[in-house]
Formats: C-alpha cells, sequence, structure tokens
C-alpha cells in the first residue's frame, strides 16, 4: 500500500491528504436540512449529513488528490451510526481509487493491538471465513505502550500488503509535555522515531516502509531532525492550515526525491466555503469550494518541495 | 461517578472489575452454533455470539462484582456489528447497575479528543437533540499528546460526572521501552503520574478523583510509588489472572482506607471454564464458572487488602 501511495502522489503530483473530519457545525444548511427531513433530529440524521457532505468533498477532488484521512472520533461521536458513515466513507473513497488513512490513533497491549489491527487493516476469522471489517489502507497508531503493542499491526501490515503511521511529534500545543521530554540528552519523540525507524525495517516497499510517522507541520524544526533519523518512513504531516502550518515550512520534510512525506489539511479543505477566499461559492457549492481550495495547497506544498 | 464506584466497591466488598473482551474462540460451542445457525458465519453472527456469551457472564456475576470493563478492540474487530455487540453490553450491564468502564484508550489533539469524550462519555448535539451516543460510565484515556488532549475528557467528566482512566504503567512486557525511560532522574510513568494527579485536583468527588490512572498489576514496585504521587486517584489495575498478576503483590495499590484501587481480570474469569480448576463447570456451565472465578478472585485481592 505504501507503493500505491508513492505511485498516486506522483501521479497527482500531490503529496496531500484531505482529512474528512466533519463538524455537524461544518455541513452546509441545505445537506442537514434534508438529512433531518428524513431521519430526524437523530444519530442517524446526523450521520446521514456527514456522509452526503463527505461524498460531495469526495466526487470533487478524487481526481487531484491521493488520499483521504477520515479522523474516526468525528463518527464516533454519533455512535454506531456516526460508525456506519465512517465505512461508508472508506469503502467510497476507496471506490475512487484514493488511499484511505484511517485516524484512528490505537495502541494497546498485545493481544489488544492484534484485535485493533484485525478490525482496522487486516481480516478477522469467523467460522470458515475471513472478513475485512473496517477495510483502511492505512491507521495511526500510538506508541505509548512500545515494542509488543506495535509488532500487532506491523504484523498485519506485511500479510496484508497494509501501513501504519506511528504518532512521533504530534500537531498540537501540548504536545512537547511529554513528547519533548529529555532523554539522555535527546527528546523522547526522537527515541520514538528511532523506534519507528527500526520497526519499519521489517516491512519494506519499494524505496519506502509500510511503517510511517506522525510529525506535526507545526514543529518544522522537529520534523528536519525526525525526517533524517527516520529516512525510509513516510511522515503523515498534520496541523498544516488551520492548526498553523505553512507550506514554506515543510521543504524539509520531504526526502531529496521529493517524496518521503504527505501533509494533511482537514478543516482547511472541506470546511473552504465558510473562509473568506472561498467565501464566493457560497454553502451550495462547498465541494467546489473544498477543489479550489486543494489545489491552492498543492500548489502551495509543492513550492515547498521546490 | 467516581462516588458510585466507591460506593458499589464498598457495598460489594469487591475491588474488582470484570474485562468484557471476548474472543470468539473463547465463547462455548453451543453458543457459536446457534448465533451462526441464525445469522450465518458473519460478523453479524460473531457479534451476537459474543453478546449473548458477555449476557451469560453479567447474569452470573452482576450481584458480586461492581463493575465491567469492556475492550471495545474486541468488538471493533468485527467491525459496526461488533461495536453493536458493544453498545448492547455496555446497555445491559448498566441495566445490571454496574459501573460500566469502556476501555477505549482513545486520546488525540484537543478537538479530536473533545468528539471521543462527547461520544462515549458526553452527549452530542443534533439539532435541537442532546445525545449520548455510547454512554458509558468512564473510559481510558492516553496521555502521550498532553494537556491540550486531556481536557476535553475532565470537561466532559465535570459536566456529566463521568470519570476517566490515564494510562501512566501499563501491564504489558515492553510498557518500559517509553514509560521507563528517565526524564531528569525519574521515569515517565512518574511525570505522567503526577500530572494525572494535577488534571485531578479540579475534579474531585468524596475522597477521590473522577481522573483515576492506569497502573499494571505486573508492575508493583511502581505502583507502590505511583499510589504515593497520586493519592486521589482511583488506580485501575489490569494485568492480574493471566497476564500474571496476583492478589499478594497488589497490596500497595489501595490506600490506608482499602479503597483506591479497582483490579481487572478479563480471561481468567471469562474464560474460566477452559481452566482446569473450573473444568468441571463444562462450556454449558461456564457462567457459573465465571461466577466462581469472580469469587476466587475476589478472596485473592482482599487477603491484600488486609
Amino acid at each position: 500500500m505504501i507503493n500505491k501511495l508513492t505511485d498516486k502522489i506522483t501521479k497527482t503530483g500531490a503529496p496531500v491528504v484531505v482529512g474528512l473530519d466533519p463538524m455537524l457545525s461544518y455541513v452546509p444548511e441545505h445537506i442537514v436540512k434534508k438529512a433531518f427531513e428524513e431521519f430526524g433530529e437523530t444519530l442517524e440524521g446526523a450521520a446521514e449529513a456527514i456522509w452526503q457532505y463527505n461524498k460531495g468533498i469526495v466526487d470533487a477532488i478524487c481526481d487531484i488528490v491521493p488520499a483521504v484521512k477520515p479522523q474516526i472520533a468525528m463518527y464516533e461521536q454519533f455512535g454506531i451510526e456516526g460508525l456506519k458513515a465512517f465505512k461508508k466513507t472508506v469503502d467510497y473513497c476507496k471506490s475512487k481509487d484514493m488511499v484511505v488513512i484511517g485516524d484512528v490513533k490505537r495502541g494497546d497491549i498485545g493481544s489488544t493491538s492484534a484485535a485493533y489491527a484485525v478490525g482496522h487493516i487486516g481480516r478477522v476469522k469467523v467460522g470458515g471465513q475471513s472478513i475485512a471489517p473496517f477495510d483502511e489502507d492505512f491507521i495511526t497508531v500510538n506508541p505509548y505502550l512500545g515494542t509488543d503493542g506495535i509488532k500487532p499491526f506491523t504484523d498485519v501490515c506485511k500479510e496484508e500488503k497494509k501501513g501504519i503511521f506511528i504518532l512521533v511529534k504530534t500537531s498540537n500545543p501540548s504536545s512537547g509535555e511529554f513528547q519533548d521530554r529529555l532523554i539522555e540528552g535527546r527528546p523522547l519523540y526522537e527515541h520514538v522515531g528511532e523506534q519507528v525507524a527500526k520497526w519499519g525495517e521489517e516491512c519494506m516497499g519499494n524505496g519506502y516502509s509500510y511503517v510511517g510517522a506522525v510529525v506535526g507541520a507545526t514543529y518544522p524544526e522537529q520534523g528536519r531532525l525526525l525526517r533524517k533519523i527516520m529516512p525510509k518512513a513516510f511522515i503523515l504531516v498534520p496541523g498544516y492550515g488551520a492548526q498553523g502550518g505553512k507550506g514554506k515550512d515543510l521543504a524539509d520534510y520531504f526526502n531529496a526525491d521529493g517524496l518521503g512525506a504527505i501533509v494533511n489539511s482537514s478543516r482547511g479543505i472541506i470546511c473552504a466555503y465558510k473562509q473568506e477566499e472561498y467565501a464566493k461559492f457560497g454553502a451550495e457549492g462547498y465541494a467546489d469550494a473544498s477543489r479550489q481550495a486543494a489545489i491552492d495547497m498543492i500548489n502551495d506544498i509543492n513550492s515547498a518541495r521546490g
């Protein structure tokens, strides 16, 4: 799957992923109204609204953007119905040949991580059947529990040719609280980055590993360093746009081959129609606004790749 | 909810939680067969099997055990259908007046943690409605992202009188890989423990905080130290039984009041009928075997409380 991701990035010329992280308040009034008319002000109604909203955006961007990253929390907040919308979104994006990164940030002791791995990127045995429940292409994983919490994910990656991105340095303001603390003179995130490189050695695609890393756009100095520590790890870069990261800060997240990083924007793309710059599209044209914002983002990022 | 938990522990005399972490291989043949006959060898069939299995165990233990801890990964591995079984299990346990700890280990940047908090222990706004989607009493949370990934959970705890347990020192063999690394001469888990104590100050119940901690039974020395660092935090103790922890090792997880800790066993209880000690109950009597194993565990733990 890492090969598919690099191929798609090369083909589209867009090292960009759109975060499908719908809040109900992002969804244009006409979509919400229709969903509530059909299903009421219920979890089902909310799920229908975010699904229709997603579908419009995916249709508008699928030819220019290689990947999407649905944040499962935004669906889980609507319970089972929301998770059905998550699954529909995953399936729909895959039918459009987009790479799907499930932003699930799971991670637990070995036997539990194995269950998450099976549920999201693998197959579960039910009697004589083998079924892929959520079937994302990649997922994000939390490293706090160490190697035996990670291994079940890399095992499934090897079997299924899927991938993971492990949290190394996250984009949020207080990420430094633990991640920046010095251990033998170097911050925790460097130690995690070294492990990511090590875990990834056994899962190599053509040039890059199936085991990638999450490094926030909001910490470019750390990005530069981590790029060197994990030369074969693809870096998933959240925090561009609404969280403050800018294209020009991101040059050092890429390798000399112009690859090795994929930059995410969520609100900046899916909620573009609410920004002054794209207001002319109006709520009815929200998907076209998202497309234009994606084009502008791709140009901004590519100027950084040089 | 922390008050309800301490009250229930006092009333039952059992500082014990049963981990409802069903693998399909744990479920007795007669239950699996019936579920497959009705729903086929499908995710729905698997979900029906684990739900019926859970129900039998809950009916058998609900009068002697104060709380359950369903591990959501074991349901998520069966996709949407599995998550429906999770939700049914949560609702059923609450109808039996058990405290439900959703072992979800979520945690992300602020806005995303807020969505998880709303989905699991809070309420989501849908039009004019306010709906509690999963509605557990407590959940477990991962601290890797720092304060702004935790605050949305404590905010919801305050509003809804729910609670969280934050991972401090996990029970798995490689938990030390990052958690034990020394920062200013003290391991990372101590620093996390200090933050847990701090985060919990604002969410006090009668004697204990709504913000608790996870400390594995497999690390009693660390448990003793963390008990002192977080005097007002309830400690959720996984790793007893199948993972190797023993009652006599757990005395120091409790405070002088005999409270302050709740010990989890999963396989050791729900899969008791497969152990030599409880084999006499047979597969048909799996729930009675679980009850007997729970009684034996309660006695073992109480001998440690002194």
